[in-house]
């Protein structure tokens, strides 16, 4: 048994049932009549319940759709470590946790293309390195942890502490791909991360070399430092709270 | 003096001048009114040409966008290949080349941003990667062969034919990340810019390593394979004579 994702612990089923509820309601009613055209009010009516519990639950659409990314990252979390057990090679590793997200996020394929595109500007607070993300990035960025950790591959501790969050990167830019692809089941994206998967994995090997180590920082560095909103302090606080709740 | 870009040669002074007024026109509409919602009649009537006239040159308002791409593309050549006249460092370069096209593109930031959002998607005719963008695709990824061949760096046939598609690469993920920068002109992506320019330099250094090699060799063929669409081969043929015209 893997470890339960953090995000779903605690919650009464209740509650976590209305939840859900609203947020299918939520996805359906986007996908059928566009985000834009979708009112909180639709979404309520829709699922039968009160406008007011809505708002308990999401505070805006917005929040819906971090909700969905929630959930995506939560059943990806399940799927790729339940797919990777017991697998050694990086490469294999790395390429099972790109198919189990394509085989999560399948259903969502048209929403998700069209969530995405918003996603791109690194200033949205759905796109996936800002402040407002940081449960969902934090949950895919420890999954690349244990995808390194679980592999047959020896390195060190700054390799450790750097590489799930590049290996992050990677990941999103395979998404990106797949949100633009109209192939059936995403084909044409799973031959791209059989690719990817094997060339990452052999540069995560290179990066132990000396010579290749200033370039592995110094893009973590340029991450950190142009890309990812991190959370005010209070906030942290806050889902960390949530988290053991 | 630097070579004349290619697509500027050989249209008569009259007929280029009507092209780039309704393209001027195009564009400070498009910013005004946004893109979905400026006809071609709205274009042609402002700048005070006929309908079929503004078809004549510009048979859609995509074909327009590709016209914005072509000519931005074009004053690019020129300030890049003056800019870095003399240069011979590979950081520094590179980073000119970044630089001037800030500058060049400057004035059409908002539209830019707008536009690109479209362009992030492979399949899309505005995409850098679509067959449709053959001219400006090669124009600055011949620049970048000079960005190369210009510097004092030694390097060998291989590195030489694959390397400019990857600095191509780089140039476009600092576009894509100043089409949502909104610091003025752009600040943030300069500082970026500086830190990712000695990077690339750093990593083209390294990619002479045999144990690299497979690496830059394969992240070229997945380039080919998976994102740029080639034009069919009437196109390329079309496309060949209209720069010896």
């Amino acid at each position: 048994m893997h470890d339960v994702a953090p995000q779903s612990q605690g919650k009464t089923p209740k509650s976590e049932q209305t939840r859900a509820l609203i947020l299918e309601t939520a996805l359906r009613l986007f996908e059928e009549r566009g985000f834009d055209k979708t009112t909180m009010r639709a979404i309520a009516q829709e699922a039968g319940v009160s406008v007011g519990n809505a708002y308990y639950y999401f505070a805006s659409k917005e929040h819906l759709v971090q909700g969905f990314y929630d959930r995506l990252a939560e059943e990806h979390w399940n799927a790729a470590l339940e797919a990777m057990d017991g697998v050694g090679d990086l490469g294999k590793r790395v390429r099972l946790t790109l198919t189990t997200w394509m085989d999560v996020a399948e259903p969502y394929h048209a929403f998700a293309a069209q969530s995405f595109k918003n996603a791109a500007d690194p200033s949205s607070p759905l796109s996936p390195f800002s402040a407002e993300s940081v449960a969902a990035r934090e949950m895919v960025i420890e999954l690349h942890r244990r995808v390194l950790a679980g592999s047959n591959l020896r390195y060190d501790a700054e390799i450790a502490r750097i590489m799930p969050e590049l290996l992050w990167m990677h990941h999103l830019a395979v998404v990106l791909y797949w949100a633009h692809d109209r192939t059936p089941r995403a084909e044409r994206t799973r031959r791209l991360a059989e690719r990817t998967s094997a060339t990452v994995a052999r540069a995560v090997k290179l990066s132990r070399f000396k010579v290749i180590r200033p370039l592995v920082r110094e893009a973590d560095a340029m991450i950190r430092e142009f890309l990812i909103t991190e959370p005010a302090p209070a906030d942290v606080a806050d889902a960390a709270e949530a988290k053991q709740d």
